[in-house]
């Protein structure tokens, strides 16, 4: 604690993401990158650009990529907002939507970002509970909040929602933003950007981070009304004129433009994700149903912080949250058919040898 | 106006950057970019890191970049705060430092975004008089303030103000926070960062965008006491773990290290200066003495805003900005020796041609 910090920082409690390790060489399953490197037409248009023109300052607007995103969706330029990764996507969205005088609320076991960005910015907010499955049930959500937030599919479950009762949340809270968070979307979910023309209150955020194999270039969209999109502007506008650089403009502009090796990659995933289930359940691992490109598993019986720590010291990385209700579980990112072989053969070598 | 904007949202003045026009070359002397290309070391480094570790989510901690910073100042690595261009440090810093129960202070003619990040956060503010030759006159700056912020050199002014009286600013005010906005200091000033062991209260900014030539790539950073980077990291943290990319983070790193090329391009830049100050003021302008890499100037006839359109009909963008005080006045990016040629060329077919 320093004399000099507002209050606004003393009572912050920041984001802790998973680790990053600079120094020792991981088999990374604890972050949900993609496994599979960058769309070569990314890469080429990155190298294209690292130039004398970077003494420049990139287009406040980055109209190449709005462009690049209203085709590949098939919707209007002023429906798209761009930025510094979906989390800052995120950050502009609560300040501009949430910050009124009713509390805003989201799943009881969610992305562990958004009670940050409320402390943040002074926004008040409540949980409605998951079901005994860990499914959302929008029966749960409260009538007349400031706002309604959930990732689809969830974060850290995995678990996806229906369209039919997206659009039944829009229509009960037509007064307020629901923010549909789809980090994970297209690992096997259907999007709601196809609402997006009727519902005025819809925004649905994506990134580059995970489909897009592009975590390393900070780069997300928010897609929804007009007047929504004019909102976000206003806010990244008394913030940051150029929050995106020349360099994740053009790479990401690329990625979307190569359709048929993120549809092949995305499809790859899901193919292993599906092997790893059953494997991980023939080892009396509880697995949740995933629609995301990572898997939440419990063990019935090994404790999870210990298979994290055992996992780690064999060099093989995977989340666990310390935090109720879910500290039983691990998060299990797909990584690579050879990296999940490893990962299945010393995931047994624990459990199966400990066992006999 | 959109019904579901929040009332921060409602009341936001969005800064405004200078053109960034993407569909014509235009001689661009409005955004004081350096006209220098990056040192080929960041170019090169840039280049080798455009792989398929693009997959992967950045150092969260960037430490590679604050190591490199730490060394060439000289100084502890927990001093040093980074992110996505001085304008987001700003941001973060009015959030950590500046809101308080007390206004800040800021001069009545400098950078304005400082009003733009009050109004986002809602920090009250008020000014205090530049002086009769627009300099910042310390014993103008009231007391008992929330927290003072000033560029030095000034924006958009260009001129500097003595170490001496930066630290009189810090001993008259030891219970707030100074904020010295040196994006333009290696053009001929010196820097605060020798007074940061010293004072507890002091934050230094700082960007790559100007003398180190990537305004493309968006990094600047911020140096002071541990307890002030600890509440910038924590406003950070509560906002966007990864506000540098990848290409960013390597492409400064190898930009901070070549320093010959960094300090022949500043020496480059000075003396094209002094060079156009003189051929200025033999056409009738009266040029503030200038330690940045922009010259602010008004000519003795001619009104600013159609010297501004004329330029720009000419193919030359230089910055006007329609504001109290200084609306006579045009800021004038320094470029290259064949761009000054060029804009002092077409200056004078302007003002001495129509005064025949």
């Amino acid at each position: 604690m320093n004399k000099f910090w507002s209050d606004v920082t003393k009572n912050l409690s920041p984001y802790v993401p998973g680790e990053q390790p600079q120094d020792q060489t991981y088999i990374k399953l604890n972050t949900n990158e993609n496994p599979f490197p960058p769309s070569e037409m990314a890469v080429k248009a990155i190298n294209n650009n690292v130039s004398d023109s970077l003494r420049l300052y990139p287009d406040p607007e980055a109209k190449k990529l709005i462009t690049a995103i209203a085709e590949y969706y098939n919707i209007d330029k002023n429906k798209i907002f761009v930025s510094n990764g979906s989390d800052e996507v995120l950050a502009f969205s609560f300040l501009a939507f949430f910050k009124n005088n009713n509390a805003i609320t989201f799943p009881n076991i969610t992305y562990s970002f958004y009670p940050v960005y409320c402390n943040l910015y002074n926004i008040e907010f409540n949980n409605f509970p998951l079901n005994e499955n860990f499914e959302i049930d929008i029966s749960e959500i409260p009538e007349n909040s400031g706002g309604i937030i959930f990732p689809n599919p969830n974060a850290p479950t995995g678990l996806y929602l229906g369209i039919e009762a997206i659009e039944e949340v829009l229509i009960k809270n037509p007064n307020v933003v629901v923010i549909i968070d789809e980090a994970y979307i297209d690992f096997g979910g259907i999007s709601a950007i196809q609402l997006s023309d009727k519902y005025p209150n819809l925004l649905i955020i994506q990134t580059f981070s995970k489909s897009r194999s592009l975590a390393g270039l900070r780069v997300g969209f928010a897609i929804g009304h007009q007047g929504l999109i004019e909102g976000l502007n206003r806010v990244k506008n008394s913030f940051n004129s150029y929050p995106l650089d020349t360099l994740a403009i053009e790479g990401s502009v690329a990625a979307i433009q190569d359709d048929k090796y993120f549809k092949d990659g995305c499809e790859k995933i899901i193919k292993i994700r599906n092997w790893v289930e059953k494997e991980l359940k023939s080892i009396s691992f509880y697995v949740l149903p995933s629609k995301a490109n990572f898997l939440f598993v419990k063990h019935a019986e090994y404790d999870a912080e210990i298979l994290y720590r055992e996992l780690k010291n064999k060099g093989i990385l995977v989340r666990h949250f310390n935090a109720p209700k879910i500290s039983d579980f691990l998060r299990i990112s797909i990584g690579t058919e050879d990296e999940m072989r490893i990962f299945i053969k010393e995931l047994q070598s624990i459990v199966v040898q400990n066992s006999i």
